[in-house]
C-alpha cells in the first residue's frame, strides 16, 4: 500500500529564542527536520510533503538536501494544525494511499511505530498514536471506548474525571488521503484560539460514522521540542540510548556520560573508547578499534586495530586501513591512511595518501592550499618522512623515500630516494651568552629611565 | 541611604586540608571573598572591611586587587564571630550608615537579597537573613512572633519542638552601624567554647527594646564551604544555573553538563556550544558564533559568525572580529584577528594584528619572544602565510604579501611581495634504501653482540 | 599465618560480547583478574594460584605479568566453582595455611575485608564473606543461627520466607588448605545444572560437624562484572571514591564528574585539577601543582608547583621537577625536565633532559627515531631553544646555549654558543600579488571551460 508522509514545521519555536527556525535545531548531528523525515522514510513513501512557513526558505532547502523528491509546500499564515494540513492537499491531489501526519520538532518516533499504525489502518478509518503519559500534564486526552477512540478531548476542555486519563495524544495520525482531506474540510476555527485544530477530526470522523482507533507508543518517542532546554533533553535522551546500545553490541565506554554519538554513528565490537570523544555525523569504526581520550571524529572510517588519539582530529574522508596509528595533535582530512602506517604527532594531513608503513614525523604538514586551490599528496609505502617536513603538494614521494627534518619537499621524490633540503648549521661561539647579557643591560638601563 | 560591608574571612577552613586560607578557594573562576565581595557591591557600598585572619597577606592583597579602596583589618586570635566583628569598628568609627555583615566562604548571597535587608531595615533595629531549609539540621533555627524574631537559637540549645522549626539563620545580618557596634559591646563569651557569638545581638536587641525581623531567601543562595566536596558542590550548583540560563538566553548546548562558565562569561543568542568547552573568566562570545568541542577560552572577545575550535585555545588579549575561523591545536593570545580572517591549524598567534581576509597556514609560529622581551607582529589584510612559516618579531607583513612554506620572517614584507627563504631541496639517489639497510644491519649485528 | 590466593579466572563472559576473555577487560587502568589479585597482594600470600579456562593463554600472561611468581591452572571444562577450585589442588598439595577464593571478574573486595576472614578463619573452620543487599535479587542467601553460618541457600531453591533474608552471598570463601579440599570432594553434580557448586561445601561441611561463620563487607565491595554496561558502572563507581577521597586529600577538583583517576594515581593537597583530566596509570602529583584542563598523563611524575596543559600530554617516563611549565599542544615522553624549565607550546620533547631554567619555544621538535632507533637530546640549564627548532638526536645543547628560529641541529652546541642555520630571507617585489592574480584568472578560465 502506498504512504506518504506530511511533516508539519511551520512553526517559529518563539521559546527557542533564535532566529534559526524551530525545525533546524540539531540532535545528534541532525536536524529536528531530518530525524522527523527519518523516521518515516523507511516506509518508503510515495510522497513526502513538508509544510514550511517560519524560514521557509531555509526549511526547504534542508528537506531537499535530504530527501530531493520531498514537496514543500509554504503555509503563509499560522493558523493551527488542521490548517497546516491541508497546505498538502494540492500534492497529494493524485495520491490514494495512506498518509501519516508527522511533526517537525518531534525527532524521536520510530519507525516500527509508524509500520504498526499502518497495519492498524486496516481496519480503522483514523489512527491516532497515543502513549501512557508518567505525568499527562496539558497533553490532550485520548477517551477510549474499548479499542475505539471516541474523541481527543483538550486539556482545558476537559472535566477533573478526564483528566484523570493518562492515555494522551502525540498528534501523529493515519487515515487514507481522501478521509484526511474529507475530515479537514469539516474542521471549523469556531473556538477561543481562532485555529483549525487536527485533532478536531476524530469528533468529526465518529459523527460520521467513521471508526477510530489507538497506537500506543513509549513516550519517549513523542518528545518534542519547544526550547533550548527541550533540545539539551532530547539529544540527553538520545546520548543515554546511544551509549546503552553500543555496550549491549560489545563496545567498551571507560566513562559512557563523556562520549557523544551522532544519529549515524556505527562502533563494532571490542573497540575501546576512552572518556571524552565526539563522533560527529558520518563515523565507522570496526572491530578491536581504540578511540583514545580528547577525539574528534567526523565523516570517517576506523578499521579494526587501529589506534586514534589522544587528541586525534579526524576529519571528513578520512579513512584509516587496519593498524594504523594516529597520535596527538594531528589533523588528518580527506586522506586516506594504509595499513600499519603511523602519523603520531602534531601534524596535518589533508588531501592526501600514506602508504602501508610509512612513518610520518612529528610536524609534518601537507601545504595542500597555495590560496586558491587544493592540491594533493601522495605517499608510497613504507616512506619514513623526516619531522617538519613540508609537503608542497602536488608532489609524490615514492617506496621507501625518505625526507630529512625539515625539508621543503617541492618536487617528486623517487622510489628510494632521500630529499634533503635543509641550512647547514654553524654554532656561533659565545654569542648565545653576550646576547643574553645585552638584551639584560637593554632593559634593565630602560627600566632605570625615569 | 549609605551602606557599608563587613566580610567575614579569617577563618583557617581545616577541613579544606589546605596552605591555602579558605575565602581564596575559587568558583566559577573567582575566590569565594570576591564572589562575597561582589554580592554587596551592587550597593555601591561607601565602604566595604574585609575582616582577615588565617594567611591575613594573601587575604588583605585579595582584596585590594578586587577593590582597591577596601579596608582590611586583622583578627589576630578567632574569639568568634561576634569578635570578628568589632574588628572592623574603628575602619567604620565615622561611618553611620547601614552596615551589612556578609561571610567569606558564603559566595552565592544575591544583591537583590541585600536590597531587600536594607528596606527592612528601614522599620527594623536589626534584620537577619533567614532560608527555609529542606533539612535543617544543625542551623541556628530563628524564632519569629509574627513578623518580628524573637531570637536565635542554636541547634545545641533548642528544644524538640525548637528544632521543628525549618526557618534557619544564614548569619547576615544588617542594622545601623551604632546599632551594631552597641550589642556587640554586651556580648560576653559566657559560653562553652568561650566564643563571642554574633547570633547574641539579637536576644540582646530585644532585651534592649529594640526590634529585629527576617528577610528570607533561597537556601541555595546561604550555601556556605567548609570542604572540597563542598567547594565541588557550590562549583556544580553555579554550572547548572549558569547553563540553565544560557539556554534560556538562547544559546545551544549540545551538552550543558559538560560545558563550563565562569561567573562573568557572556554568550549570545544563536550561538552554539558543542561538547567539553571551558569558559575560564573574561569571555564574551557575540550571536550566531560556534564553540566547537574540546575548546578553552580566557579574557577574550569572539564576534558574531565566528568559528573555534575543535581543540582551540583563546588566551587572553585574544579578540576575533566577525566571521573568523580559528581551528585545531591553534593557540591565540594577546591578537586582534580581522574579519574573515583563518588561522585553521596548528599555530601559534601572540601579540599579533592579523588583516582581514589573511589566511594563516598550518604550522605558523609568531616568534614572539627572544628571551628576555616580548615583540609584535603585525600581518596585513589578505595575507596569505605560507605553512610554518616563522615570524620573528618585531616584523610586519604589507596588505596581499605572502610568505613561502618554511620561510623564516626576520625583516618586513612590503605589501604585494612575496618572501621566501628556504634551502633548495636536493634528492640523493638511493640513499634512502641504503640508509634503512645499514641502519637495519647494524641493529641486528648489534643485537648479535654477546 | 601462611595464605594462599586461588582466583578463579575461567569464566567466558558471554554478555560482554567480547573476544577478549572477561577477567582481562580493565576498570581504572587495571585488568579484572590484576584488581583482585591486588585485593589479596597485600595479605602477603605464599602462593597464589589462578585457574584459568577460556582465553587460558591471555589469562595466564597478565597473570604472570602482574606476579611472576603466580601459578596458572588451566579448567578444561566448566564444570562449575567446585570444580574451578579443584583444578588448584595439585599447585596447593604442600601448602598447609589458609586459602582464600576470589574471583577474576570481583575487583573491589578489600585487603581489610580479606584481614578480617582470616581473623575469624581462627575460630571457625570456613569463613563466607556476606553482605547486606539492598536489593538482594537471586542472590544466595546466608542462612546464620547466631553468628553460625547454617547453609546457603540458593535463589531458586529458596522459600518466600528465605526469599526476605537480605545477607547474600559473595562467593569469596577462606579455610584452612586441607579443609577446602577435603569439602570440595563431597561436592556433587547431582542438580539441575549438572555442576559443581562450591556453595555446596557449606552444608557439608555442617553436616561433617565443621564450623562456619560469615564476615561482612559492603555490598559495593562484591560487586561482580558480566557485561559493558556492568564494566561501566564498575568504572563510575571507582571514579566516585576516587574523587571523594581526592578532595578529602586536599585536592581541588573544579569538575570532580570530569576527571578520570586510575587504580594507582596519587595526587597531593593543593594540587589544582581542572575539568576534563585523564590520569592513566601510574600518574603521581605532588602538592601545589596545578593540572590544567584537557590534560592527559600517564606513568609520569610531576613536582610541586609545575603547572600542566591545558591541552598537555605526558607520556609515560616523564618527570617534571618543581616549577616547570608545560602548555598547550605539547606532548612530553621518557623526558626529565628540570626546574623552572618552560614547554609552553605545540612541541615534542621524547627521550630527553631539559636542564633547569630552560626555555624551549614553540614548535620545538626532538627528532629522537631515525627510521629504526631512538635517540636521546641533551639540553643544559638555562637554554633558550627558538622556535621551530628541530633537535635529531642524538645532540646536546651546552648550559646557556641558544638555537635561532627554524634551526635543524644536528652537531652539538656548546656552552653559551648559538647555533644558526637558516636560509635568507629574500622578498620578491610584486610576486604575491601577480601570483594571486595568475591563480585566479586560471581558476576562472578553468571554470568556464565547457
Amino acid at each position: 500500500m502506498a504512504v506518504a508522509l506530511i511533516i508539519l514545521a511551520a512553526g517559529k519555536g518563539t521559546r527557542m529564542m533564535s532566529d534559526v527556525p524551530k525545525v533546524l535545531h540539531e540532535v545528534a548531528g541532525g536536524s529536528l527536520l531530518v530525524h522527523a523525515m527519518r523516521s518515516g522514510s523507511n516506509l518508503e513513501p510515495e510522497r513526502t510533503v513538508v509544510v514550511a512557513g517560519h524560514g521557509a526558505e531555509a526549511v526547504g532547502a534542508a528537506t531537499l538536501a535530504y530527501d530531493e523528491d520531498a514537496i514543500v509546500v509554504v503555509q503563509q499564515d499560522q493558523l493551527g494544525t488542521a490548517h497546516a494540513v491541508k497546505q498538502a492537499k494540492d500534492a497529494l491531489a493524485d495520491f490514494s494511499g495512506d498518509v501519516i501526519i508527522l511533526y517537525g520538532d518531534t525527532p524521536f518516533i520510530q519507525s516500527e511505530t509508524l509500520d504498526s499504525m499502518l497495519t492498524a489502518g486496516a481496519t480503522a478509518d483514523v489512527v491516532v498514536l497515543g502513549f501512557q503519559a508518567a505525568d499527562p500534564g496539558r497533553y490532550g486526552r485520548l477517551m477510549m471506548d474499548g479499542d475505539a477512540l471516541e474523541r481527543i478531548i483538550e486539556f482545558k476542555d476537559a472535566t477533573d474525571e478526564e483528566r484523570m486519563i493518562n492515555l494522551c495524544n502525540s498528534g501523529v495520525i493515519s487515515a487514507k488521503a481522501d478521509v484526511i482531506f474529507d475530515l479537514l474540510d469539516a474542521v471549523s476555527d469556531d473556538n477561543a484560539a481562532g485555529e483549525y485544530y487536527l485533532t478536531d477530526i476524530i469528533g468529526i470522523a465518529r459523527a460520521k460514522g467513521l471508526s477510530a482507533t489507538v497506537v500506543r507508543c513509549e513516550e519517549a518517542e513523542t518528545m518534542g521540542i519547544n526550547s533550548r532546554a527541550d533540545l539539551a533533553a532530547a539529544e540527553a535522551a538520545f546520548q543515554v540510548r546511544a551509549r546503552k546500545d553500543a555496550m549491549a553490541n560489545g563496545v567498551s565506554l571507560h566513562a559512557p556520560d563523556t562520549v557523544y554519538f551522532s544519529h549515524d554513528t556505527y562502533i563494532g565490537s571490542d573497540t575501546v573508547v576512552e572518556p571524552n570523544v565526539v563522533f560527529a555525523v558520518g563515523v565507522t569504526v570496526e572491530n578491536n578499534a581504540t578511540i583514545r581520550a580528547f577525539s574528534h571524529l567526523e565523516g570517517c572510517h576506523v578499521s579494526r586495530g587501529s589506534v586514534v588519539g589522544p587528541y586525534a582530529r579526524l576529519r571528513p574522508g578520512t579513512e584509516l586501513a587496519e593498524n594504523v596509528k594516529v597520535g596527538n595533535f594531528v589533523e588528518i582530512k580527506n586522506a586516506v591512511i594504509e595499513a600499519g602506517a603511523k602519523v603520531n604527532h602534531l601534524s596535518y594531513i589533508g588531501d592526501a595518501h600514506v602508504g602501508e608503513r610509512s612513518n610520518i614525523g612529528a610536524g609534518t604538514i601537507t601545504c595542500n592550499y597555495d590560496g586558491v586551490s587544493k592540491h594533493r599528496t601522495t605517499i608510497g609505502a613504507d616512506v619514513f618522512v623526516g619531522s617538519n617536513t613540508m609537503l608542497v603538494a602536488p608532489v609524490t614521494l615514492g617506496d621507501e623515500s625518505m625526507t630529512a627534518t625539515g625539508t621543503i619537499v617541492t618536487k617528486n621524490v623517487p622510489e628510494g630516494d632521500m630529499a634533503v633540503g635543509r641550512a647547514r648549521q654553524e654554532n656561533k661561539p659565545g654569542f648565545a651568552r653576550r646576547m643574553l647579557q645585552k638584551f639584560k643591560s637593554n632593559t634593565a638601563s630602560a627600566a632605570k629611565e625615569p
